[in-house]
Order: structure tokens, then sequence, then C-alpha cells
């Protein structure tokens, strides 16, 4: 095996993708808000993923954030551009021209609209064609709250054995996978945790970093438990994963993309609108964030 | 309440997207299909529903799929499009260019990615911009099995009164969530029972007719039932849905669309290939297919 | 195949277990409920379902209930004991002494604390050793809203060939599974819509009877459904259905238990308090449980 | 808070209940394995836990059960003695049996059969009550892949609060929450990691220790773990972790008791049957099985 030269070591946002007041891609939002993230010691980014609210984006649009966000995104850190869709047609095709617009590696969410059909087989058949067609490495996502599709550790076994996938963002939460995918795929195949609500789990059953809706609020939070785990500040770093728990529920779980985009906008990032079917925020939920904010210390 | 006068009444085949086997649309083939199906009584079809493989086709090819289809079908039969995407904004748009094809009404599967955030306001608000944006009348539908997300008999009540909402399709299979939609609903509000295995019993609680994908391989065994319903020949109808059961379970969750469109190709319509990640049959599950088909006497 | 000549055709109450005010079973109070039900012409009772809280009485309780319970039923109405618990040798047990107080029938919910292990081989073997046990005819019983454990058709179609195995109470309320129940066991395996929600769906599809939470402060609503679908007055027989729904919800799913044994003592019968952790209603409970009932024409 | 001086740190098999081959309780064997595992330095033992096959044990059984462990287990040693039941009543009379043949502790699993009522104020209200009620401290227990029931983070903070509740067994593996289980309750509050699939997670988080199905077959390496753990060694802590992945699926969720007793025999303690309905190991489940340990190193 001879797998591209990626380190996923570290923290990765997924960003949330900025609309104006009439609800257009707001390109120029999201460039600031990259250039603020820069100032961290970020890995890199997830643009388009979930919390992209990609699958409200049409394919022009997605283009044009990708492309504005590589631009925005220094060369030394990683644009991760979310390309799942739910054929493998499509799902080349969108890898492909997010290779264009500059991605370093792309994020395949599994597909999931037939759900009791995603078979290991269909997905282990799925996954190997997209890798084969893609001009850049490509990561596994599974996100079961989202997608009710997990992939099984075998087949993750399987398709780590595929020079063009390099690693997998597991959101799905169970330890005893993580483990299992770590134990049962070689040291060039990099695990991601995908939720901030089990990072230091994750790392320390061998994961190499977290893409993490938290670290769009509390970059340094994420950074400091990354470097207080490597550092075997395990008591201190157990502390700062307790904190991080109400904080990250609220900007997930409990109140959504919304909710992520309400915590920005309080934190002085540009935030907006979410796309209907998402609904804004009530002034109640405004409240309860901000007092979760303030109680973590971040307002 | 003014509703258009569209009557839902009797049986729909939500037809399959016919490919290629290079997996390009086969135009062709589809309306050979539909030349097929115009010889029986169906009262329309759904075209570009979860049968069609529609979230496997690009905009464009959803256009064409249509136009063909609308070529086909006669002006006395309806044409139902598939029409729902994950936000409000581009459901609005699919469904304006379904209507410049030609479709009669539009299909409005639930929103089901941030299934979570899915709550009854989410629904209802969507489904309200939707039909005000709508220029043909629109339909909700709700199939929990590939969405987990559903819609509450009170939140179908409220949308039953706006006056360009003309019914619902419910593959949910809830029967006592189906004796509640028509009681909380006003007689201008149609229910279509979503699958073949509730067909009589969504019929006897007042559902006006099923949008069956049965009804691509046995038409008139569908058409038969619904007959003998309205005759109040219950025990013929009971014997006749009986009968129905092993069959439509192959063409739905046991074999998927790869085996609704094997069972077409074995009953002379054409078939073809599924899109990837779907997987075609393996022979022995074409064998077990054959066998149910015998068994129910339509080979 | 040879059955024990009991039929099953007809309207069942599972009733409720009453206690007094310190938690005891209140023998009396029982007796006086059955001696109401008596007047009306159900086919008889299901004694320590899930209604009667069975999971909560010790054996001797249940003993008692059962004896002072088949005094109060008259010979030419069924006695149905629940009698299923989570090992073999329990259920065996406890149907013997079921037997013994008088049970014409004992109905066997399915285990399920082990639910990933209750396979279909599981449940074949558990039915089959408790059916060859019992002094008296069984019957199979799947409640999935409770147990997680559902039994599949294949099974049951085995099952059905046990001679002392006469029948289903199914609570499922898949239309699909209930009528391949009936198409795959002969005429003397009768099967038990488990809930009023699907009563006439139920029977339409060939279910004799029903056991129904509702028969308990509906009967004569519930015989009349059961009247004219024998009568073949499908339109009238749907209405009643369709008023059935928010009734039925409120004393269970909504309310549950302590619903239903409220709208008892409003209806004049003993109600009494539930076992904790079952809690009682609350004051806004009872208001809403009160209009339901008075909406239903019931108060 | 003042509460009882029990310290849950460290290592607790949940033992299986051993049967002969007419299925009685094998109390001479229950002994002699206690004899053997008392040779390590395990902190005590989980008697009539789900692994003890509690549900399929009378009331008789399971003191018989408890007695003769007691005897079998030193002083130093904690005997926790599963007491929890359906109703609040049954727990408080076997939690108090349960003290008087000398248990410790009592681990109180979830109420469940009703799970749509067990709501917060359910559970609260039934904990509170037993724990009152209780001569021993108990422990909360919450295992949602056999109840489907979970006890929210508020309600076992608020628990916290009471005397007599020290602790809980969490074998969700949701490690947000056993973080914030961690973070709302106090230090003289006791979490116990349900399952060595997330054992070293949880010891990272702030859990106490572990009541572990694998410390049944492998109490050397549990302890292990645990000690690794505390001197943080953590990379040798985490390929420990992974070791045990594959060797604790196979006596869990794959093979279930009758795996982990089919263990025991391969490792030379007793195993024995387990009891209908749970299914004995086929031939190539026993050849997979002894595959897994061999692997493992521990056969």
């Amino acid at each position: 095996m001879n797998k591209p030269v990626i380190s996923l070591s570290g923290v990765f946002p997924p960003v949330p993708t900025p609309f104006d007041a009439e609800g257009e891609v707001a390109i120029r939002k999201l460039i600031e808000n990259l250039e603020r993230w820069n100032q961290y010691d970020l890995s890199g980014y997830v643009v388009l993923g979930s919390n992209g609210e990609a699958g409200f984006l049409s394919v022009e649009e997605k283009l044009r954030v990708l492309e504005a966000a590589r631009q925005a995104i220094p060369p030394d850190k990683l644009m991760i551009a979310g390309a799942g869709c739910e054929s493998t047609r499509q799902t080349i095709a969108l890898t492909r021209q997010a290779a264009q617009a500059g991605a370093d590696a792309a994020l395949l969410v599994t597909p999931h609209y037939y759900d009791a059909k995603m078979t290991p087989g269909a997905l282990a058949h799925h996954y190997e064609a997209v890798a084969d067609g893609a001009p850049i490495p490509v990561l596994l996502y599974t996100v079961p709250k989202f997608t009710h599709v997990d992939i099984d550790t075998a087949t993750v076994a399987r398709l780590a054995r595929h020079p063009n996938i390099i690693g997998i963002k597991d959101t799905g939460g169970n330890m005893a996978k993580m483990a299992d995918t770590v134990r049962l795929t070689g040291p060039d195949f990099q695990v991601l945790a995908g939720s901030a609500g089990f990072f230091l789990a994750g790392l320390t059953l061998g994961a190499v970093g977290g893409t993490l809706a938290l670290a769009n609020v509390a970059p340094q939070k994420c950074l400091d438990l990354h470097r207080l785990f490597k550092a075997g500040q395990m008591e201190e770093a157990a502390a700062l994963q307790r904190w991080m728990i109400p904080v990250n529920a609220a900007i997930t779980a409990r109140f959504g993309i919304a909710g992520l985009k309400a915590a920005l906008e309080m934190l002085g990032y540009y935030g907006g609108p979410v796309r209907s079917p998402l609904l804004a925020l009530t002034g109640e939920e405004q409240r309860a964030l901000w007092e979760v904010l303030t109680e973590g210390g971040l307002l």
C-alpha cells in the first residue's frame, strides 16, 4: 500500500455555508469566517459537510463555495470537500469537480435513501468505484444519526486496503467500533472522530484527529484537548472533554445548524440564516443557547 | 376551500426509470413500458418517485424523463411527478419545472436528512411554502422506511386546509394513522395507500386509491382489488389482497428496485439495470423472484 | 391437525387489574367490573395481559386474580390468561397454574429481554415447548411496542401446525404481516387484532376478532364494529373505526394504563391507581382525557 | 451528602448463573467459579445481572444464588446484587432480600416493559422510592440494548443527590453521556463502564471502574487495562483495549450468554447450558468462538 501523503492529524471544523438574508450563498462571509479561523492552528476544514447544509445546495452553488473557500484556505491547511451523493456516478462527478476546485480530499457520506439495500457489498462497491475514479484521496464518512446507515468494520477494513481511501470520519460514537476500526486497518488509514462529544475517547483509541462542529465556535478548546492528550495530561484533557459536552450538544443535536450559526453570530463570526425547511431558533432557544455559551465561558 | 378538481381515485404505478447498459436514461424504453401500461385502466402514473431512483438522477435527467413520460401518458391519465428535495427552494424549483413538463400534480417526499429537525412546524412551513409557490396541486408523501420521518396527523390536517394541497401518499402502513388522516381532513383531501401491502386496508378506511409498486408488474390485479372493494365483494378482495403479499414483498422490501426491474424483464417489459450503489440481483435472487412470480401465477 | 374447539371470534377486552389505595390487588373491584362487562355480548376476556400490569404482580397475586376472575366470568365466555414469562420453564409453570385456575387458553407474549437472541429458531423452540407442556390451548402474542421482538410469519406458520397452538394476538399493526399470517396458516389458526386502531383492517384481512383495550371502555362500539363488518356495512364500519382512533389512542399510547383506568373511573367502573413506576395522570392529562371521551360521546 | 463508604473502583465481572444438565441452578459450580475468580484482584462481582440470566430465575432461586455467592465471595470483595424488577414494590422487596443475603449493594436495571412511559419523572420516582426503602446502597443500571430505556443525564444528576444512590452502571456506550454524567454528579457518585467495549474510554472520562462480561473470561486483561490507565501508559492501554474488542464481542452481542458460558467451558471454568428460550451454540458457532479465543491468545 502506498497511500497519498496527507496527514489528517489535528482538528478540522466542518464549516457552515453562510447565506444572506435572501437565502443566497454569502461567499464574502464564508471567506471572512475562514480568515478568522485561519488564525488558529487548525489542520484544515471540511467544506460542504453535514454542517454545511450541502444537501440544500445546487451543484453550481457547491462549486462556488469550494472555489471561494480554497482561495481563503492557505495551502498548508487542508480543504476536505464533502462530495458524497446518493449515486456512485454523481459522487464521482462531484469529487472530480471538487478536485478541480482545489480540494485536497473528498469526504464521502454513505448513500442512504435506500438504506436497507446499503449492504456491506453495496457500500464496498460504491466506495471502490468512487476511489478508483477520484483524482484526489477520499475519506469514508459514516453518520448514522442522519443516514441510518453504518459501515461495518469488516467493510472498512476491506476499503482501507484501497490505495486512494485514506481514512474515515466516524460520527457514530460507538467506541468499540472505532477501536476495532483502528485495530483492523493499517497505520496509513486514518480515523477521525466525527464529534466533540467523543473526541478524547476517539484519540485514546487511536483516532488521529477530529472533524468537530465545536471547532467552529471554540477552535482553541479543541486544539487544547488534542495537545493535552498528546502530552499525556489525561486529567486535564478529561476535564476539558467534559466541559465540551453541553456546548457541543447545543450546537449539534439540541439546536442543530441553526444553533451553530446563532452561536457563531454571538461570537462575532457571520452566522446568518439556515435554509428552509430548517427553522431559525426561537427567542427562547436563542436565550438558552446564550446561557450555555455564557456558562461555558465563551461569552 | 376550493381545491383543484383532480381525482386521485384508482391505481397509480410509481414507474421505474429505465437505464441502458451504460447506465444512461433509456427514454425509449420508458415510453414503451408506458404504452403497455396504458392498455390498463390505471388512473395515472407516479414518475420519479422512490421506485424511479429519483435521487440518482440529475435535474436535467429528471426533466427529460418527465417530458418523455408526458408524451406517452394520454391526457386522461394523470402524471404525478416526484419533486420533493431536501430544501424548500429546490422543491419549489423542481415542482415548477415538473409543471412545465406537463405534470398534473407533484408528489413531495418529506425532507429527511436532518430528520430530528423535521418537526411538525418545520414540515408545515415547508409544505405550505411549496404549495404557495407551485403552479400545480401537490401531494404530501410520507415514506418512513426510507426517510425515517413521518408527518403527524395534526400537521396533515393543518396542511389539508391549504387549497393547493390535495392529498397524501402514505407509505407508513400505520392504519390507525391512515384512518385518523381521513377523519381529520375533509372530503376533498385524498388519501392514497402507498403500498400494495395494505391497499385493501387503506381503501376500507377511506383511501381513494393507491400508488403501488405492484401495479407495475400486476396492474390488473391491483385494479381488480379496487373494483372488488367498491362492489362490496370483501371476501374476494381479501383473498386477492393476501395473494398480493409475497409478490409485493418480492419487488419491494425483499429485492428492492433491482427486483422490480428484474420482475418487469421476466414479464416482458423493459427492466434494465439499477444504478450503483444499488446492486443487481444475484442469480440466486433471480431464481427466488422467478419462483414467487410463478407461484403467484404471473409467469 | 385437530385443534381444540375454541372459537376466538368476537371481542375480548384485556382487563386491567384493579388495585386499592394501598396498591394491593382489589379482587372485589375486579369482580364488579367483570359483572358489568358480562352484560355485553363479549366473547370473553384476557386477564393478566399487558393492560393487566401482569409484570407488576407476583405469581401469588396472579393466581388470586385468575381464580377470582374465573368466578366472575360465566362458562360461556372465555377466560384467556396472560402467562408468558421470560423463560420457557416459567411460562410452562404459569400456564399450568392458569389452567388449574380455570383459564380456557393462555396468551403467551414473546420473551424479549435478550431481544437480539429471540431468533425465529429460539421463538419456535420456546412456543413448541410450552405448547407441548400446556394443558390448555395457547395463543402466540406479539406486541413489538413493548417487547421490541416480533415473530416472523414463517415461524407463525410453523407454529400454527402445532395442535395446541390455536391462534395469535398480533398487536404489531403491520397489515401486510397480518394478511400473510392468514394466508400462511390454516382455517383453524385464528388471528386476533391486538388493537382497536386496526380492528376493521384486521377483520377485513381475515382476523376473527380482537383483543382491544378499547373494549374495556366502549364494549358496545367494538361489538358494533364487528357486527357491521360481518353484515357488509363497510361504510358504517369505517366511520365507526375512524371514531375509535382518538378514544383508543387516549387509553393506550397517549395516556397508557393510567389513562385506561382513569377512563374507567369516569365511566363508572372501578379504575383505581396504577402501580409504580407507572404514574397517575396529572390534572391536565385527566382533563384532556375527559375531553376525548366527551367528544367521543362516551360521557 | 454523606454517601455510604463503598468504593466501586476496579473491575467487577457480572457472573453467569450456572445450570446443570437438567437446567437446575448448579450452586456448587457457581462457588467453584467464584473461588477461581477470587484469585484475581477483582474488586467484587455482580450477581444476578443481565449475564446472570436473572429474568429466568424464580425469586427462590435468586435468593439461593445470592446466599451461596456470598459464602464464596470474601468480605473484602463486594457482592453487588442485581435486584431490579418491573415494579417499584417488587424491586424494594428483592433489594431487601438481597441485603439479607449479604449483598453490599443492589444494581437496579430500569423498568422497561412500558418503555414509552418510563419518563424521567417515572424513573426518578421509582429510584428514589427504592433507594428510600433499601437497607443497602443502590446503583442505577441502564442497558438500552436490552431495555430500550435510558436514563437522561439530568435525571441521573437528580438521583445522584440521594444519599443512598451511589453510582450507575452505564452500558449504553454513549461517551458524551458518560462524560456528562461525571460532569453533573459529585465525586461521591461513581460511574461504572458497563462493557469492555468502551472500558478505556469510560475510564478516560472519569469512570472509576467497570462491570465487564469480559472479566469472566479474561479477568487479568481487564485488571491490566485498569492498571495501565492509572499509570498513564495510554498507548499500551489502547492496544489492550483494541485487543479486547473481538473477544468481548464474541461473548456478548455476537454469541450472547451461550457464548459466554461456552467460553468459560473452553477456559476450564464451569459454563453449562443456558435456559430456554436462549439456545446453545451450534457447532459452527462453537468453532468460531474457539477461533476468537485462540486468536486472542486465551487458549
